[in-house]
């Protein structure tokens, strides 16, 4: 019994000092994952979708580039999947994906959805508008990012360049053209707004899917089309039945768009959310690089392989015509809605300050000698 | 003596009890420490010196750019003071600071340390070498980056593009430039590089400390000045005394470094690294657009305020002249050294292939229309 009494009494002992340590280790426990929670040790699990197919060059390389650098930045933290257009099966539905957070995110180009909205068409370039360096300038020092904002707030999406592909060409012609005469009734692929403002002047403008362009060119179906330029033009083939490609004017600085859904981003905690943003960013950055690169090396290996092909300029008579079409078409856009009129008065007036350093700057330099 | 002995063996019971429960403890102290560790809750602190002075614009901007950004995606984890030129009283001595280890980083300009090593020359600019975006596909697509790592490698350090101020002016003249022969015996303030072109056509080339610079030009004492672009000259007032603003051509794209200590970047966390790459290579991409704006809009100041200056260009002869002293200059750099001969052929081989591309594609954009 007397033992019995030691022995319970240890007993009881025995069980204080488990308590003791046992409280020790929860603290400790807590404490430590406190720590854990306040870098964010859960896992956050999103997915884009991407308008373009799978190993698309370029623009698929960026989101592939951002993904990677949210999950390095995060320390594995921040996981995004990539579903390209053969997943999703739907290339234009990524703005209805990301806006009922279906997707956390999506990668396309603003222009896609002016049948939404309007206003959505002059976030990625407009005809005569703004070169690569001028449009960054206005997106982040300009008022660009405040006008795209108030354009997409109501739809629950926040919009943010997503790369530029630099100036793309006017496109590739089975045959010159030397006059205004000669765009009349000349059937060519060129979608959209720069559509519209060659109709004015009397061609027809057509839209054909990518994987029929070239036989639609081969056989005459068109006459001419407009795809990027030589960095995703290379691949597609048309230097060898279209020998006349010339320089641009429709899309100076076409910028892709990332767009996630404000719900999923407000949920973020704010260190993914820097992350998130910064990938975006400078991913957006180096696919101009990339894009820069890319037209260089296939514009030279193009030169190399297909001397025949002429690299032009639509003459100036042809250029004014075009250009005339267009302010007339703006005009029109700005004379139906008060915000439409205000992005382009923002993108007109800030174009004109830009260009002006422009020429005095790059264009004077680039006039003023040439490379061997 | 019965009793005592199972005391005993109670005590030891306990204290075996006690020790699993400790091990328990130590381990999952182990483990959360790892975790934090993993992620690198113990804090960083490096520090930069800048070869600016406090508050200085733009270049400034971009360090505390990078800075707070390599704070907030690091979620406070990494912290990098900066400490400007009044602090470290060596603009010039950020080289040496960041190979012995001073600082485990900086921001200056490549083109300093030619009195080091000449081939750092090479990785700022050069005349009528690359514009802005040729420049940066060089770099991160055409082995510029392999190129001045195997320059700086030797000396432990680190070299990244710090940020560009787009196409430098030709500079600010008290008389008009028509011909060569205007060149000989004028006194103007251009160091370095160009100024060695300048000297080859007669002119006296002469370096003059920034806080000299206006006096300078005012009394005389100097002729001309080159300095940055109208993002930075216009505080400087020199379009008071000087009307004749002439475009560039020596310094074509000027690209700002960041300089990292090899050792100390071994030592940060995966993440940490990561971190500290981005964030210099998004301030170093935001610094031009930043550049871009600023220059735009002093450029349209100083004509509204100062509608007497006159910009201009070099006359043709006057530029055919300059590039031929140039061409002179850098054949003789390359005769010098293999490395150096080297990186001139990778710079010149890639810069024809991409101004063949800009030519087509900014240049004939730019020349096709002008904005009203």
């Amino acid at each position: 019994m007397h033992i019995n009494k030691r022995k319970k009494h240890i007993r009881i002992r025995i069980n204080m000092t488990n308590l003791i340590l046992v409280k020790v280790l929860l603290v400790i426990t807590i404490v430590f994952s406190g720590l854990a929670n306040a870098t964010g040790n859960e896992k956050v699990r999103w997915r884009l979708a991407e308008t373009w197919g799978p190993n698309f060059p370029i623009f698929g390389d960026t989101t592939k580039n951002m993904a990677k650098l949210v999950k390095d930045l995060s320390n594995g933290r921040f996981i995004i999947r990539i579903d390209s257009a053969n997943r999703h099966k739907s290339p234009l539905g990524i703005f209805d994906f990301v806006k009922a957070g279906q997707y956390q995110m999506g990668h396309s180009g603003s222009y896609y959805w002016k049948g939404k909205d309007f206003n959505t068409l002059f976030f990625t370039t407009i005809p005569f508008g703004m070169t690569t360096s001028e449009q960054n300038a206005w997106f982040y020092h300009g008022g660009g990012m405040e006008l795209m904002r108030s354009v997409y707030d109501k739809y629950g999406i926040m919009s943010f360049p997503g790369g530029n592909t630099g100036n793309q060409m006017g496109g590739w012609f089975r045959k010159e053209i030397n006059t205004v005469e000669d765009l009349k009734g000349l059937k060519m692929r060129i979608p959209g707004f720069a559509g519209e403002v060659l109709a004015k002047l009397g061609a027809k403008p057509t839209n054909i899917p990518s994987s029929e362009l070239y036989t639609a060119l081969e056989r005459n179906t068109i006459d001419a089309l407009e795809w990027v330029g030589p960095s995703l033009d290379l691949r597609m083939g048309f230097h060898k039945i279209a020998p006349y490609y010339y320089s641009g004017w429709h899309e100076p600085a076409s910028e892709l768009q990332y767009m996630v859904n404000q719900k999923a981003y407000d949920k973020l905690p704010r260190d993914l959310q820097v992350i998130l943003v910064t990938a975006m960013r400078l991913s957006a950055y180096d696919m101009y690089t990339h894009s820069t690169h890319e037209s260089s090396k296939n514009l030279a290996a193009i030169k190399q392989d297909y001397p025949n092909v002429k690299m032009l300029t639509f003459p100036k008579p042809v250029m004014d015509a075009i250009k005339a079409a267009n302010d007339e078409l703006l005009t029109e856009f700005a004379n139906k809605d008060p915000k439409t009129r205000e992005i382009l008065d923002s993108i007109q007036t800030y174009q004109a300050q830009a260009r002006a350093w422009t020429n005095f700057s790059d264009r004077a330099y680039l006039d003023s000698f040439s490379v061997k």
